[in-house]
C-alpha cells in the first residue's frame, strides 16, 4: 500500500466505506428506499419459484419464469460479490448465517446447469424448492425482532423443558392408544399412535386417525382437555418473560429534561422535575 | 345569511343540532333508545341479507325477502340523507370510513334495478353479498373498543414482525413437505404445501391435505409443536400491552375525596384521606 | 306462635337450623362427607341418563336403568321437599337457579309416566335428556370458583366487544368466501359460509366444508392466521384481569402477628415485625 | 460389622458412596456424562420398542431388535440392582415412583418369556407396548422443572375448578346436540356428543362427527366460540401465577456485594451500594 497512490487508495477506501453503508445501515432516505426494493426483490423472486411449482402455471410460461429465474440470480450474484468485496472479514462473512443463505439463494440455479440429464429430475426439483430459502434473506432487514428473541431467548430453558414433558406425554398416551385401538382402527404402529398423539395434544385434529372404540374416544377426549389446558404453560412463561421484559425497559427510562433514572413503574411523569417521561417503545 | 331572518336560521341550526345530538351523542335516555332501535334493524336488514343467500328460503319467501330488501334501503337511504344533512363537514363524512359504508349499505340495491339481464347475474350475486357490509355500520355505535384497539395499536409493531416471522417459516416448511411427500400425496405444488403448512401451524387442522409417509408425518408433528409453542409469543405480546394499559390507567386514578393524584399501584385506599378508590373499569 | 308450647316450636326450629346447616354450610367433618355423598349421587345419575341414550346398553339393561332411574328420581324429591321446608324462604328459593334446577332434574321423570303413547316419543326423548340438567346441581358445591367468576365478570363488557367484533369479522368473510368458492364447492349459503369461517377462525376446522379454488385458499390462509393472531386479545383481557385480582388480594394482606396492612407487593415478611406472611391462594 | 475389618467397610462404603454420587448428583464433569449417556440409552431403547410395533421393520429387522431389546433388559437389570444396592433406603427407594418405573422397564421382557403360546399374544403386545414407559426413567434427570412444577401446583385448584366447568359445559351442550341432531346424523347417543362436543370445544375438531342440520350447526358455531374464548381463563390463571412467582424469586435477590435484600421490583442495580443485581433465571 505505501507504492500506490494514497489518495486513490483513500477513494476506494470511501468507495468501500460508502457501499458498506448503503447495505448494511438504513438511517437515512436513500440508504431505507435501497432495503425496500431489496425486499420486494426478494419477496418477487420467492414466488417466481412458488409458480414454477404450479404445474398449470409451468407448462403456460415456462419461458418467462426461465428469464425472471436468471434475471434474479444474477441480481443476487452481484449482491453477493459486493457483500463479499465490501466485508471487513470476508471468510467470515461467508461462513456466517446470512453468507450461507446468500450463497444458497444462487447456488441451486447454477448447479441445476450442470444436470441436464432427466435422470437428476428428483435433484433438479430439490435444487428448484431450496431456492425458496431466500426467503430468509429478508430478515437481515428487519431490526424490530429484538425484543421477541430476547424473550425467547430469556424463556428457551424453561421452553424446552416443557416441549421435552410434552414430547414424553404424547409417547406414552400414543402407546396405551396402540394398545386401546390397535391396527384395525387406523393405529397400525406406535409412531402412527404418537403422531395421532401429537395431531390430538396439539388441538390441530386432521381425522385422518381418529379413535373408533368407546375406550378410544374417552382417552381421547382426556387427551384433548390435557392438551387445551397446558397450552397455558408456555403462554404463561413467555407472557411472564414478555412483560419483565418491558418493564426492566421501563424502569430505566431517563428524564430528557434532568436526567433523574429509575423511575417508578408506573409513572408517567418524571418525580424530579415533573417532564412527561417517554413512552415503552 | 345576513338578509335571512335570524330567527327562523337560529331555529334551523337548532333543529339541525338536536338530530345531530340524536344521531351522534347517546347520553339520555331517547338518544340511547334511537341507537338500539337502529342497532336492531342493521342486524335484522343482514338477517334479511344472508336469508336471501339459501336456495331453499329464497324459493318459497321471495316476494316477502324482496319487500324487507326495499324497506330497509329505503330506511337507510333516508338515515344517509338526514347525516348528509347535520353533519357539519359534508365532504369530510362521505368520505370517512363510516360514510363509505353508509353508502355501500343502500347502492347495491339501487344498482341491481339496472342490471335486468340474466347475463350479469354474477354482478348481481356480487352486490346482493355487498350489503352484508351493513354489519360495519354498527360499529359506531360501540364506544368500548377503545381499550382493546390502544393495546392493539401499541403491539401493532410487534404482531406485524410474528406475522411476517410466520409465513417466513411456514413459505419454508410447506417447501420442504412439498419436497418430501410430493404431488403423489395431495401436495401438488408450493403454494398448496404453503397452505398445508398454514393449516397445520396455527392448528386449525382440516385434514383435506394430510402427510402420508412417515418422515412427512415426523416434519408436521414438529410443525404442529412449533405452532403449538410460537402461539405464547402473540398472547404474550398483547397481554403484557393490556397490563400496562390497565395499570398505567389505575396509576393515574384521583382520589374522588381530597384529589390526590398518583397512588401506589397497590392502592386500594387514598393514601392522603383513606378514602376508598374507584375500581378500574 | 304465642299458644304453642314455645319449648317445642324453639326445638323444631333447632332441627330445621341443623338440616340447613347440613345442607347449606360445610364447615365440620359431617357436613362435607353429606356434600361429598350428594355430588357422586349426582354424577352417578348423570351417568345413568347417559347410559340409557346408548341403544347397546339400553337394549341388555333396560330394567335396572329404569330402578336406578326412580332411585334417584326418589331421592332427589325428598332433598327438594326438604329444600323447600329449611329454606327461610320458599319462595324466593322455587324461583331461584338451582331451586329451577332441582325441580327440573326430576320433573320429566315424572312427566314421562303421563306420556305412555309411542306419538309422544320425540318429546320423552328430549325429556330424558332433560335429566342430564342434574349435573348443574353440583355447581352449589363448589365454592373455589369466586375468583375465576369475578376475573370473568370484571373483564365481561370488554369480552362481549371481542365477541361482537368476531362475529363482525366472520360475517364479512363468510360473505366474501361464498362470493369466491360459490355453491359448487360446498359453499352453498351465506350461513353456511359464515359457519365455516367461524370453524376456521376459531381454528377448530373440521374439513366438512373446505375451500378448493386457490383464491378461496388463500383467504382461508389470511382467516386463520387472523384467528390465531387474535385469540391472543381474550387471553390478554383475562390474563390482566387475573394478575390484577391476584394482586389486589395480596395487598390487603394483613400480618397476623402485628396487624400491620397493605403491604409492599413483593413483601414477603411483615414490615412492621418480620412476621412470615400468609401466601396467596 | 464389628467383627470385620473397619477399614475394608469403610473402603466399601466408601465405594457404595462413589456410586451414590456418580447416581444421584451430577455436579462434575464425570457425572454429567453419566447422565447423559444414560439419557442417550433410554431413547434408543424407546426407539427399539417403536419400531418394533411397526409390521415392515418388525418383519424384516426381528433378529437385530430381539437382540437390542434384551441388551437394554441387561443393561437396565444392573442399573436397578445397582440402584437396590447403593438406596440408603432400599424398601422405600422400591415403592418410590422411579423405583416402580425402573423395575417396569425390565419386568415386561421377562414376563414375555414365561408366555411363549399364542393364546397370550394379547397379553404379550401390552407387554412390549409398556416397555415404552422407560421415558419416564428419563424425568429424574431433569432439574430445570421445579419452577414450572411448583407454578402448576400453586394453581392447581383453580385449574380443577375450571376444568369441572368445562366438563359441565360439554355434558350440557353434548346432550343438547344429541337432541338437535340425533342418532340419523352420527350423534347416536349422549355419550359420543359429548366426544363431539369436546372435540369442538377444545378446537380440535376432527370432523368425524360435524353438524349436519343448520340449527346444530348454529349451535355447534356457539361452542366454538365459547371453546375459542375460554382458553383463555387457564392461560390467565398459569400466567398470574409464574409472574407472581418470577416476581418472588425477583424480590429477594440478595446484593452479592453489601447483602442487602428486598430490593423494589424494577431494581436493576443494588439500592445500598449500586452494584448490578443478578438477572433473573
Amino acid at each position: 500500500m505505501a507504492g500506490s497512490d494514497p489518495t486513490q487508495s483513500e477513494e476506494k477506501l470511501d468507495l468501500k466505506e460508502k457501499i458498506r453503508r448503503l447495505i448494511f445501515h438504513s438511517d437515512n432516505h436513500g440508504e431505507k428506499l435501497f432495503d425496500i426494493v431489496l425486499i420486494f426483490l426478494i419477496v418477487l423472486s420467492v414466488h417466481v419459484v412458488m409458480m414454477e411449482s404450479v404445474p398449470a402455471i409451468r407448462a403456460r410460461h415456462e419461458a418467462m419464469l426461465y428469464a425472471l429465474e436468471w434475471f434474479f440470480t444474477g441480481l443476487f450474484t452481484i449482491e453477493y460479490i459486493i457483500r463479499l468485496y465490501v466485508s471487513l472479514n470476508t471468510l467470515r462473512y461467508m461462513r456466517s448465517f446470512f453468507g450461507v443463505v446468500d450463497l444458497l439463494s444462487i447456488l441451486p440455479t447454477y448447479i441445476s446447469l450442470f444436470l441436464p440429464g432427466a435422470q437428476y429430475l428428483m435433484l433438479l426439483r430439490a435444487l428448484r424448492v431450496l431456492r425458496v430459502f431466500r426467503v430468509l434473506k429478508m430478515a437481515q432487514y428487519i431490526g424490530e425482532a429484538n425484543l421477541l428473541i430476547r424473550a425467547m431467548r430469556a424463556s428457551s430453558r424453561k421452553i424446552i423443558v416443557f416441549i421435552f414433558s410434552v414430547v414424553t406425554l404424547v409417547t406414552i398416551l400414543g402407546s396405551i392408544m396402540y394398545l386401546i385401538e390397535g391396527p384395525e382402527h387406523g393405529f397400525t404402529s406406535i409412531p402412527k399412535s404418537v403422531y395421532w398423539a401429537i395431531v390430538t395434544l396439539t388441538t390441530v385434529g386432521y381425522g385422518d386417525v381418529a379413535p373408533e372404540t368407546a375406550l378410544g374416544q374417552g382417552v381421547a377426549a382426556f387427551v384433548m382437555i390435557i392438551g387445551y389446558g397446558i397450552i397455558a404453560v408456555p403462554t404463561g412463561i413467555v407472557t411472564a418473560e414478555i412483560t419483565l421484559a418491558s418493564r426492566e425497559a421501563r424502569a430505566q427510562v431517563t428524564c430528557s429534561d434532568c436526567g433523574a433514572k429509575s423511575h417508578d413503574l408506573s409513572a408517567s411523569y418524571c418525580a424530579r422535575c415533573g417532564n412527561r417521561l417517554g413512552v415503552l417503545k
